[in-house]
């Protein structure tokens, strides 16, 4: 029998959230479909594209269910099969979906035996070894929703209120920005101001969160770590920010290690508005660029009907 | 017409809420009695201890009552008397508590032309001049509550939900530590991982204070930036955080820049046996000790009939 997850794409680094923040978001996210072997190991039968690995020690969704496997003691093996919804490299949390996806298809597959801690775990395993031990883009795309890492060892996540009418935009240039990279461009230390300053914004937008009050979630995304470091690293980015603040965007930022930059609407209505000034600031600078918007997914990774379907 | 303000006490630099962070806490405080003059200026007649300065050029009370004077563009002039609750340097709070109550004496003795954020901003005004330009202290002594100081420049604080029960214990040593002191002690910057905790700590305690969720409090309630760098400086602090644990507290570090310890209980029972124990390991440590435990204060500054009453 052959059962299929959906996990949703999300956006990591929530502004001043280094590492700490994340949301899923509706509307897109990575697919895979699992079949019970009855030899032992993962066989990769569709990697989900051609420039991700077939090698399932270095493929995100297999490594998680792998690790599934594991933690339940199981004797038997799983074939997986990977579809694509969100772009490789493009800071929509593509790999966290994928193990995410595999790791809830593995667990369905064997009756279900890993709670959602063991499930987490499982997935951080599979993160670590392809892009880092993080959880901000692999708990919103588990749990659905607004995602606060209190701790990752051990993992210690907390699921924040989402506003009525928040919508997040998703504006993705024609851009390649590794992970790798993007983590070498942080600083290794910050000053205590700085720290002190983000601190107080992650905070701040937590509050906000629980209060529904949008105005102080906009003053609050203000990240004075990651964005300034990488900003540099993704032409366009700056200006595509300003168009999308003076559009109405409550704040905006990179999404994850980008090179997507997201920004927060209050409405579908300004997100779509917003969207399009950021596509025209993209273009002035000679860069296409694909906006999608939509609400934050309160759902997080399911079973679904078959790959390519929501439901 | 003589009018008296009271104005609570407060634990700054909540755990790892360094500068950001603050809780108003009920049974102690400062009072500042004013009286108009004909005479522009403030004549402090009561410096409020034989160690404060009796210069109004120095006095945080008195700082404040001239800033709101500044403020309001009065013509007049103003007489202070100041009563001292709270021990001084003990890290209670006392010179915010001083300048809050001197603040809000004068703004009732001119029939109150600031509203709160000038006052707020008034009372930074002196707090930078005597003690640094930080808002913990201030803003819940001021307001009540528990407070997160989003910004000072310009000032952004957010009263965050007190959960029922909540209990802080103040364990004051017989020791003295210079405000100066400990900040020197602080270090100039931390690594990005250190950064990142600490961000993730304070947003936890925001998220557990919204949702009243007393366990991840006491968990988030870790400070790897300030404690470790003042704990040398304060004898027999290590082992009576590990006594008020020990005994049940939630959590517990050090108030504001020291030397008093605080703890978080989840009852005023709880808080009791934990300010015991802590009063034992300081005496183990050859220390005196007075410890005092009391609700989060959820009015803040207010008149009242005479010094030396709450009401």
């Amino acid at each position: 029998m052959r059962l299929t997850a959906f996990a949703p794409g999300s956006v990591g680094n929530v502004g001043p959230g280094l590492d700490v923040l994340g949301l899923a978001v509706a509307g897109a996210g990575d697919w895979v479909t699992a079949e019970l072997l009855d030899v032992r190991g993962i066989e990769l039968r569709d990697p989900g594209h051609p420039d991700l690995p077939a090698d399932p020690a270095r493929h995100s969704a297999a490594l998680a269910a792998a690790a599934v496997l594991q933690r339940a003691g199981a004797h038997r093996g799983l074939a997986l099969w990977v579809l694509k919804g969100l772009p490789l490299s493009g800071g929509q949390g593509g790999s966290a979906a994928s193990a995410v996806a595999g790791a809830v298809a593995a667990n369905e597959c064997l009756g279900r035996p890993l709670g959602v801690r063991a499930l987490l775990e499982s997935c951080l395993e599979a993160e670590t070894a392809v892009a880092g031990r993080h959880a901000d883009n692999l708990a919103p795309s588990l749990l659905g929703g607004i995602v606060l890492v209190r701790s990752v060892d051990p993992p210690d996540v907390v699921t924040l209120p989402t506003p009525a009418g928040l919508t997040v935009v998703l504006a993705q240039p024609d851009q390649r920005m590794r992970t790798a990279d993007a983590r070498a461009a942080l600083p290794a230390s910050v000053t205590r101001d700085v720290a002190i300053h983000q601190m107080a914004q992650v905070a701040a937008m937590v509050a906000a969160l629980y209060s529904g009050d949008l105005a102080l979630l906009g003053r609050a995304l203000d990240d004075r770590i990651a964005e300034p470091a990488r900003a540099p690293l993704l032409p366009g980015f700056v200006a595509a920010k300003r168009a999308a603040l003076d559009a109405g965007a409550l704040g905006a930022s990179i999404s994850g290690s980008g090179p997507t930059a997201f920004a927060l609407a209050s409405s579908k209505g300004a997100a779509t508005r917003i969207g399009a000034a950021m596509v025209a600031a993209y273009a002035a600078a000679g860069i296409e660029c694909v906006v999608r918007t939509g609400p934050v997914d309160s759902v997080g990774a399911r079973l679904v009907a078959e790959p390519g379907t929501f439901e």
